[in-house]
């Protein structure tokens, strides 16, 4: 198998290191063998090479099985006025592979409930999976960009949509909402968005197809109140790119730390993994960072990409069992515990 | 006092009729004369008038001191081809009123501990205001509208911004947090977005004027995470309308219910006042919504755009009291209570 690497700024490098020796230590006891080729992308491949994201590492990506991503950012990069940026790279590698649907599984795990906000009723019986539509609306539309006019600078960005983009993503939705509790809320802001009504009367199409299915529409803005107030309520959530980008980070309120939350896009070729956190400036290069995020994106790509079920369903059960023997790395740390290094914890897994 | 009411659709009027019975209670304890012009808006105005907001409603608000708005919107609009919806009409209204800075505080009442989805200790300490930006951005800018092209329908929204439009918004929390905690949380995608990079650097040129204010950016899917994990640390946050539509309903998990909080825009001639929550189809006509987001609006008109500050701290106060009595409506009752309704819930305060 022929694997890309690119683990990009920040902790990205850090965390996408225990991703692979997670991958290796499933070669060495299962005897498979995974090619690892390397890539720059975003701040680091600006510095490197002048560009976020170059046609070699494209071309990379393109060829490879599967992609294991890191993330991508940082204040260095940060420059208003700067003609390109490290997030260029990723939306673009996105963009060129089609990765249309972004898988991103929440999963609380019990023995984390004394590290939660929330009440543990509350988390009883969460298993919900956001697909986020990853290459459409506010962040790809033309036009994009700031004007300077007589009356001052103008920015703007556009939000827009085919019926076509539109169904594949929710098609993706039905799909795995068929396969698991039958239950899928299509999100939007149908009562202002135009994008949104089409949206919305694309998923109501749709679910003639499906009468499997149980469809609900809900508003974004009541849906970002329910995902924490009510989260077992919810099964598959299809979300539009911007709406999806929010909730996913909210989500991660359940699971405890957004850095144990892995994605995956694993339906197309190459398959894209990676881990929902950004590149966390402020802990980068400390060592302290949570690898699970990563761990958990390298068994997806075992699991969809790779047709590794045991293999993915081993890395799986080595991450519960880690946090079953009480072990924590910093952001599920609760006050009292010795937190537990990235690469311990890499090892440990 | 000319008070425009326009209790809108679903409990909108329900709970409106609360925010007014408060009015007159203060106006018979304090000696005060409202004079309440009602008029329609949203469903109940399409229904009767063929339009969310006829001309006379207009200038009903605009010669009025101050508006109390109800809500508006419910299933029976929701068409997706139907030429014209109740929102339309909030969002007109908005537009000619040039409501442009709507602020949302997030009040946390310890009473509510119970009913609340967090444990308490991440409340403790949580006094934070939202300043939505509420006449621009995606709701608002051109071309918007879905189109039939070869390739099926479109549909398109656009997220406009001039830099002076992001900068009164933002001079409106600078100041509220000047007269706080001297922090502003200026929210953004600015790594993805135009507009946010236009955002961004209109904040940052913006604290220089500020010495007294601590400004710190925030990418809105870190921020929906943080406003849950740790809300203690926020004081003002300004964001953009779709944005702060967003967070704002989500806060309202910290306040244990979107039925408490009010909104105000009473530095305008007319005021204008709503509660955050919407029409709650699920529950109109039940007399059990909770009235207090529109009793608290009320209480901040009184303040802010009548001038009657002791008034409006007797509002509050009486909020504060049936609250610690133990009176609970159903959405902040838990298992045990019995519910108060809406309209007891009104004379109660
Ligand atoms: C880095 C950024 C462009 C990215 C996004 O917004 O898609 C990140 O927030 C994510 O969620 O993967
Ligand atoms: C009814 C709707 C148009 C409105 C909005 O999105 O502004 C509501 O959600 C709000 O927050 O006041």
């Amino acid at each position: 198998f022929n694997i890309a690497v690119l683990g990009g700024d920040g902790i990205g490098p850090e965390v996408t290191a225990e991703g692979v020796k997670a991958m290796q230590a499933v070669g060495r006891a299962f005897g498979h063998n995974f090619t690892l080729e390397y890539g720059d992308v975003g701040g680091i491949s600006i510095d490197r090479h002048g560009t976020p994201l170059t046609d070699g590492v494209r071309e990379l990506a393109t060829s490879a099985d599967a992609v294991l991503f890191g993330a991508v950012g940082g204040p260095k990069w940060d420059d208003p006025s700067a003609p390109t940026r490290p997030e260029d790279g990723l939306l673009a590698l996105r963009a060129h592979l089609n990765v249309f649907a972004n898988i991103r599984p929440v999963k609380v795990y019990p023995e984390l409930t004394d590290s939660s906000v929330l009440k543990p009723h509350v988390l009883e019986g969460v298993d919900m999976v956001v697909v986020r539509e990853l290459t459409g609306g506010l962040y790809y539309a033309q036009p994009k960009g700031r004007t300077q006019t007589p009356q001052g600078i103008v920015g703007v960005d556009t939000m827009r949509y085919s019926e076509s983009e539109i169904e594949r993503v929710l098609r993706v939705g039905f799909e795995l909402a068929r396969g698991r509790r039958g239950k899928l809320t299509s999100v939007d802001k149908a009562n202002v968005l135009e994008t949104s009504r089409l949206w919305r009367a694309t998923a109501t199409r749709l679910a003639d197809e499906y009468p499997d299915v149980e469809l609900e529409h809900a508003l974004v803005d009541a849906c970002a109140m329910q995902i924490v107030l009510r989260p077992a309520s919810y099964d598959v959530i299809v979300a539009e790119n911007t709406f999806g980008d929010i909730l996913t980070d909210e989500a991660a309120i359940l699971a405890a730390s957004m850095g144990l939350l892995p994605s995956e896009a694993g339906a197309r070729t190459p398959g894209f993994y990676e881990p929902i956190h950004g590149t966390a400036p402020d802990i980068a290069g400390q060592g302290i960072a949570n690898p699970c995020g990563s761990i958990l994106s390298a068994a997806m790509m075992l699991r969809y990409s790779l047709g590794l079920t045991e293999e993915a369903a081993a890395v799986d059960r080595a991450v519960q069992t880690v946090l079953e023997q009480g072990y924590r790395t910093a952001d599920i740390a609760t006050a009292g515990d010795a937190a537990t290094g990235t690469t311990q914890m890499g090892d440990l897994v």
